[in-house]
C-alpha cells in the first residue's frame, strides 16, 4: 500500500512538471539578439555538461568496479552486485537530474528576459516555474529510484534497505563532481571576468565586449543550477536510505513495516506541498516586492506540509505518535531559524555586513579582516541552533518509545523524523534557489542584447531575489546535513552491526586509534577547502591569460568594432574546470578509504562524525563569508560610504571577489563532501570490519 | 631524592641566569639617540604590562572565588582551597615569567643595537642570551612552583597531584589574556603603522616620522615576547601535571612513585641541556650564516637532552624501559618533522610561497585566494605526523606494560613520554623564539637613531633570522598542544574517576549529548578565531584615525620639523588591545563552564577532543598562512615578478598585512587555548559530574 501511494504521488508530480514545462516553453523567445545569446549561453553549457558527464560517467564506473572488488573479496559477491547496480542507478538519476534542470533552466532564462518587457509577475513566475521543474524533477527522481531498487531486490522492509546503501552513494558520488566542476567553472569564468573586465580594464558587468561573459553566464548553470541540484538530490537520497535502516531496526521490533516506508511518505508529502505552494506564487497588484510572493508559497508549503504531516504520523506511528510529530515541528522550525540566522549574517539589515562595510574605508586589509572575522563568528548561532535541534528531536523520539522498548532507537529515529520535517519543503527550496540563475541570466541576456535601461533596472529587481533565495538555501542545506548525518551514523553502526553480527555501539572517541580517526576526519575538510580554493584560482588564471591576449591581440574589441572569441574562453573554461575537480574529488573517496581500511570501523565513526562537525563549520565560514561580502559591497553601492568610485567600494570589490568561490564553489561542495562521507563509508563498511 | 634534584637543577638554571643577565647588562648601550628610544620603548611596554597585569589580577582573583564557590558547593571546601590557591600562585608565576621576560627583552634590544656596530657575532650573543633568560625563567619557575606546592600539600605521590591541578589553570589562565592582549596590541600596533606610514604616505618601515613606529616596537615586546611565553609556560606547567596524573595510576599499581615524579625530571633536564646548548652558539669565523650557529646549539640541546634521557629511562623506568625510550625518541622526531614542514609551507625555497607570489601578478584577490588555499592544505602533514606520533608512542608505551598491567594505561603513559621528549628543547626553542623580537626591536632602534645604511644591512640579517626563529617555534608549540592534548583528557578522565569513584573510560561520540558536546567544542574555536580577529581591526582602527589625526594636524611631521606624538599611539593602542582582549578571553571561560554543566563529563570529554581537534587545524593554518604570506612578499621583494613598487607586490603587501594577526595574535593565542580548555575542564570536573 505505501508503495503504490508513493507512486501515484509521484506520478501526480510528473505530470505537473509536465504541465510547467508547456507553460514555460510556450512563451515567447524575445529579440532576435535575445535568442543568440541565449544560444550561445545553451550551447556552453551543454558542451560543458556533456563532457563533464563523460568523465563523471568513466569514474563511475571504475567505482563501481572497485565496490564489486570489495564485497567479493569479502566473498559477498552477490551483494557486490547489489550495491554495485544501485550505486550506478544512484549516479545515472543524479546525472538526469542535473541534465534537465539544465536544460529548463538554459530555456527559461531567454523567455524570462522577454517577458520582464511585457510584465515583471509573468517574468517571475516563468523564473519560478523553471525552477521548481528541478526541484520536483529532482526529489520525484530521487525517491522513484529507491522504490525502484526496493521492488527490483525483493522489496522485503527487512533486508531490501541494506541492499540498496549503493544509491546513496552514486547520488553522491555524482554530486560531488557535478558541484565540484559546476562550482570551480562558475567562479573561475567570474573572476576571470571581473579581474580583466571590470578591474583592468573598466567595463561593466555583462558587457558584450568582455569575451569572458558568455562563460560566466554559461557558469550560473553549470555551477548554482546544475551543482545545487546534485546536491539536494543526494540529501534526500542519502536521508531516506539512513531513515530507512532505523526504521529496519524498528520494525524488527514491532513487525510494524511502516516505520521503513515512514521516510518515503514524508516526502512524496512534501512533493504535493511544494506543488500547491508554487500555485500560491503571484506577486499583488504587480508590484509587490517578489521575495514576498515567493515567502507566500514557502509558508503554504510548510503549513500544506506540517498539515498532512499531523495526519499521517497520528495514522500510522502508533499511540505515541505526537511525540514524533514533535520532532517533525522541531525540524520545520529549525529550517526557519536557520534562514533566519543566515539573513541575519548575509544581508545589508544587520550589523556583520555594516560592519565589513565601514572597515572598507580603511583598505583592502582591513575589509579581508573584518569579512574573515563575521566569517569565523557566523558559524556560532547555526551550530548551536542545530545542536539544540538534535538534543530536542532526540528526546521527543525517546519519549515515543513505546514500553520495554529502546529510548536510544527511538531518539534516533526522532532525529530522523525531525530531518523529514526539513526535508518537506526541500522541492520548494530547490526551485526558489534555481530561480537565481535564471534570473541573473535573463539580467545578462537583457544587458547583452542591448535593452533599454528601464527592462535592466526590472531585471535588477529580479536579479536581487536571486541573490537572496541563494544565500537562504545554503543556510537550510547545511543544517540538513548535519541532522541527516547524525542519522547517517546511527546507519552506519547498524550496517556495520549487521554485517558483523556484533553489537557496534560506541565509538569512542577517548581511545588513541578513534582519536586518530577524528583527527584525520577534520583534517580532510580542511584540505580538500584549500585544494578547491586552489582550484578556482587555477582555472581563473587560464581564463585571465586568454582574456588579455584577446584584448592584446584584438584591438577592436574594446571599441565595440571586434567581436570577441566567446567560445574560446568558454572551452578554456571548460577544460579548467575539469582538469581541477578531479583532485578535490579523488581526496574526498581516498581519504576515507585508506583511513577506514588502516582504522577500522570504529575509528571511522569517528572520522565521519568529526568530519562532518568541521565541514559544517567550515562551510558555514564559506556561505556566510561570501554572502557578507557580497552585500557588503552592495551595502556600499547603495551611497554607504562614498558610494561607488570611493576606496571604499574598490576595497568591497576584492572582498566580494575573494568571497565568490567562498560561497559558490567551496561552501556548497563541502555540503555534498559531507554526505559523501556519510554514504561513502555506508557502502565501504565491508572493508571496515 | 627526586624533588631534591630537580631543585638543585633549578637553582644550577637560576644561577645560570644571573650569569647571563650578568653578561647582557654590562654591554654599552649605545648612543644618545638610541638610548632615547630604547627608553621610550621600555617605558611603553612597562606601561602595557602594569595595566595589563592589573586586569588580570582582577580577573583571577575573580575566578579563583568562583572556583572557591564551585567546590564549596560540592562540600570540598578545602579542596576548593587548595585549587584556587595552586591556581593563584600559577597565575602568579605566569605573570612573573612574562615580567621577567619582558624587563629583559626592552634592554637587551638596545644593546644588540650597539653590538650590532662593533662585532655581529656579539649582537647574536646578546640576544640570544636575552632570549635565553627568558627561555630558562619560564620553564624553572614551571618546575619550581609545581614542586613548591607538592611540598606544601604533603608530597604524598597518589594523592597530591590531584590537589595541584590549578597551577596549570592559573597559568593558562593568564597566559591567555597575555597572549591575547599582547597579541592584539603588536598587530594592531603593526596595521596601523604600515597603513597609514607605509601604504598611504609611503615612508619605510620603522621610519622615526611614523606616530605609531614605537608602539610597533613596543608591540615586538608585549606580543612577541610575553605572550609566547606565556604560551610555554602554560605548556610546560599543564603537560607536567597531566602527566604526573597518569604517572599516579601507575604509581597505584606498581607502588613505584618514579612515574609520578619522571615528568619532572625530564623538564629539569631539558633545563641543563638547554644551558649546554647554548654554550655551544658561537659564529664560526665571523660571518658565519647565524641561523646555523643557532642549529648547533639545537642539535647540541636534543643531543644532550637524548642521551640523559637514555640514563634515567634505563634507570629508574624498569625492565622495559627500551619502550619508553622509543617513546621519547618518537617525540623529538615529531619536533624534527614538525619544523621541516613549517619550513616547507612558509620558506621561499618551495612550492607554497612561490605560487603565492605568482599569484600576485594578476592582483590582489588572487595572491589572497591562494594564499587562503595554501593555509588551509598546510594542515594536512603536521596532522598526520601528530596522529602517527600519537599511535607509535601509544603503541610503543603499551609494549612497555609488564605482564598482567593495563596496556592502556601505559599506552597513554608513552604518548605522555612523548611529550616529553618534545619539551625537553623548551627552553632553548622559546630563547630562539624571543631572539625575534630582540633583534627586531634593534634593527628599529638602529633605523630610528639614524646609523648609516650598512649597520642597517646587518640588523636587516639579524631580522630575517628572527622571522625563521618565530615561525619554527609555532610549529614546534602546535604539536605539543595536540599530543599534550590527548595526555590531559587521560588526566581528565582520570581526574573525573577519582572524583566520583566510578571508572570513566569511554567518551561516546555516537551519544546525542556527547555529539552536541563535540558540536560546540568546535564552533567555540572558530567564534574565537573570529572575534580574536575582528578585535585586531578594531584596535587597529583606534590607531589608524590617531596617526590620520596627527599627520592632518601636524604638518611638519612628514617634513620632518616636528616630532610627532609617539606616547598617545602607545596609550590608544594599549587602551584598544585590553579592551578588545575580554570578549574572546570570556568565551573562552565561560564556553566550556556552561556547557560542561549542562550536558556534563562525557559530552565535555569530546568538548574538550573536538575542540583541540579544530583548535590546532585553524592554528596550523593561521601561523602557516600568515607566514607564507608575509615570506612571498619576501620573495617578490628579492626581484621576483618585477619586484619592489610592481602591483605584484602591492598586492603581496595586502597579504602580507592579513597574515599577520593571522600568524601573531589568533594562530598563537588558540595554541593557549587548547590547553586552557584541558585544565579549565580538570579544575571544574566537580561541576561536570
Amino acid at each position: 500500500m505505501f508503495i503504490k501511494t508513493i507512486i501515484i504521488l509521484c506520478v501526480v508530480s510528473i505530470f505537473f512538471v509536465l504541465y510547467l514545462t508547456r507553460y514555460v516553453l510556450k512563451k515567447d523567445t524575445g529579440t532576435k539578439a535575445m535568442r543568440e545569446i541565449a544560444e550561445a549561453i545553451r550551447q556552453g553549457a551543454d558542451a560543458f555538461m556533456k563532457r563533464q558527464n563523460k568523465t563523471i560517467a568513466v569514474l563511475s564506473v571504475l567505482v563501481s568496479f572497485g565496490i564489486l572488488l570489495i564485497y567479493s573479496i569479502r566473498g559477498d559477491l552477490n551483494l557486490g552486485i547489489q550495491t554495485s547496480v544501485a550505486f550506478l542507478l544512484g549516479a545515472f538519476c543524479s546525472a538526469c537530474a542535473g541534465v534537465i534542470g539544465m536544460w529548463i533552466s538554459t530555456r527559461a532564462n531567454v523567455r524570462t528576459a522577454s517577458a520582464v518587457k511585457r510584465d515583471l509577475n509573468e517574468a517571475l513566475k516563468i523564473s519560478l516555474y523553471g525552477g521548481a521543474i528541478s526541484g520536483l524533477v529532482i526529489v520525484t527522481l530521487s525517491l522513484l529510484g529507491i522504490v525502484i531498487l526496493f521492488l527490483l531486490y525483493g522489496g522485503n522492509p527487512v533486508e531490501t534497505p541494506f541492499l540498496i546503501i549503493g544509491y546513496g552513494f552514486g547520488a553522491s558520488f555524482v554530486a560531488l563532481f557535478a558541484q565540484l566542476g559546476g562550482g570551480i567553472y562558475t567562479k573561475a569564468a567570474d573572476l576571470g571576468a571581473d579581474l580583466v573586465g571590470k578591474v583592468e580594464e573598466n567595463i561593466p558587468e555583462d558587457d558584450p565586449r568582455n569575451p569572458a561573459v558568455i562563460a560566466d553566464l554559461v557558469g550560473d548553470n553549470v555551477g548554482d543550477c546544475a551543482g545545487r541540484g546534485a546536491d539536494l538530490f543526494e540529501s534526500t537520497a542519502a536521508e531516506n536510505i539512513g531513515a530507512m535502516i532505523l526504521g529496519v531496526a524498528i520494525t524488527k521490533l514491532t513487525g510494524n513495516p511502516t516505520w521503513v516506508f515512514f521516510p518515503l511518505i514524508m516526502r512524496a508529502i512534501g512533493l504535493i506541498s511544494t506543488i500547491i505552494g508554487i500555485l500560491f506564487v503571484k506577486m499583488k497588484n504587480g508590484d509587490e516586492d517578489p521575495m514576498h510572493a515567493l515567502d507566500r508559497g514557502y509558508i503554504v508549503t510548510d503549513i500544506v506540509g506540517a498539515l498532512a504531516f499531523f495526519y499521517i504520523t497520528k495514522t500510522f506511528l502508533g499511540e505515541n505518535w505526537f511525540w514524533f510529530f514533535i520532532a517533525g515541528i522541531i525540524g520545520i522550525v529549525t529550517n526557519i531559524l536557520l534562514v533566519k540566522i543566515t539573513q541575519y549574517y548575509t544581508t545589508q539589515e544587520y550589523r556583520p555586513v555594516k560592519e565589513i562595510a565601514k572597515s572598507s574605508i580603511t583598505g583592502v586589509a582591513t575589509n579581508i579582516l573584518s569579512g574573515l572575522a563575521v566569517a569565523f563568528e557566523s558559524t556560532f548561532l547555526p551550530i548551536v541552533t542545530i545542536t539544540i535541534a538534535l538534543l530536542l528531536s532526540f528526546y521527543a523520539g525517546a519519549k515515543g518509545a513505546p514500553p520495554g522498548h529502546s529510548a536510544l532507537l527511538y531518539g534516533l529515529y526522532g532525529t530522523a523524523i525531525a530531518t523529514m520535517g526539513k526535508l518537506i519543503c526541500a522541492a520548494y527550496i530547490l526551485a526558489m534557489d534555481t530561480l537565481g540563475p535564471i534570473v541573473d541570466n535573463a539580467g545578462g541576456i537583457v544587458e547583452m542584447s542591448g535593452e533599454p535601461k528601464s527592462i535592466r533596472k526590472k531585471t535588477d529587481k529580479l536579479d536581487a531575489l536571486g541573490n537572496t533565495t541563494k544565500a537562504l538555501t545554503k543556510g537550510y542545506a547545511v543544517g540538513t546535513a548535519v541532522l541527516a548525518t547524525f542519522l547517517l551514523v546511527a546507519a552506519y553502526m547498524e550496517a556495520v552491526t549487521n554485517l558483523t553480527g556484533v553489537p557496534f555501539e560506541v565509538i569512542n572517541i577517548a581511545d588513541v586509534k578513534v582519536f586518530g580517526g577524528a583527527m584525520i576526519g577534520a583534517v580532510l575538510i580542511f584540505v580538500f577547502s584549500g585544494v578547491t580554493l586552489m582550484a578556482v584560482s587555477k582555472a581563473a588564471q587560464y581564463l585571465i591569460e586568454e582574456v588579455r591576449r584577446q584584448f592584446k591581440e584584438k584591438k577592436g574589441i574594446l571599441k565595440g568594432t571586434e567581436k570577441p572569441d566567446y567560445a574560446e574562453c568558454v572551452d578554456i573554461t571548460t577544460k579548467g574546470a575539469l582538469k581541477q575537480m578531479i583532485l578535490p574529488g579523488l581526496l574526498v573517496i581516498i581519504f576515507p578509504t585508506v583511513t577506514g581500511y588502516i582504522l577500522k570501523a570504529e575509528a571511522m565513526g569517528a572520522f565521519l562524525i568529526v568530519a562532518t562537525i568541521v565541514g559544517v563549520l567550515v562551510s558555514n565560514l564559506m556561505n556566510n563569508g561570501g554572502g557578507a561580502w557580497d552585500n557588503a559591497k552592495k551595502y556600499i553601492e547603495t551611497g554607504k560610504h562614498g558610494g561607488r568610485g570611493t576606496e571604499a567600494h574598490d576595497a568591497s570589490i576584492v572582498g566580494d571577489t575573494i568571497g565568490d568561490p567562498f560561497k559558490d564553489t567551496v561552501g556548497p561542495s563541502l555540503h555534498v563532501v559531507i554526505k559523501l562521507l556519510s554514504t561513502i563509508t555506508l557502502v565501504l563498511a565491508p572493508l571496515f570490519v
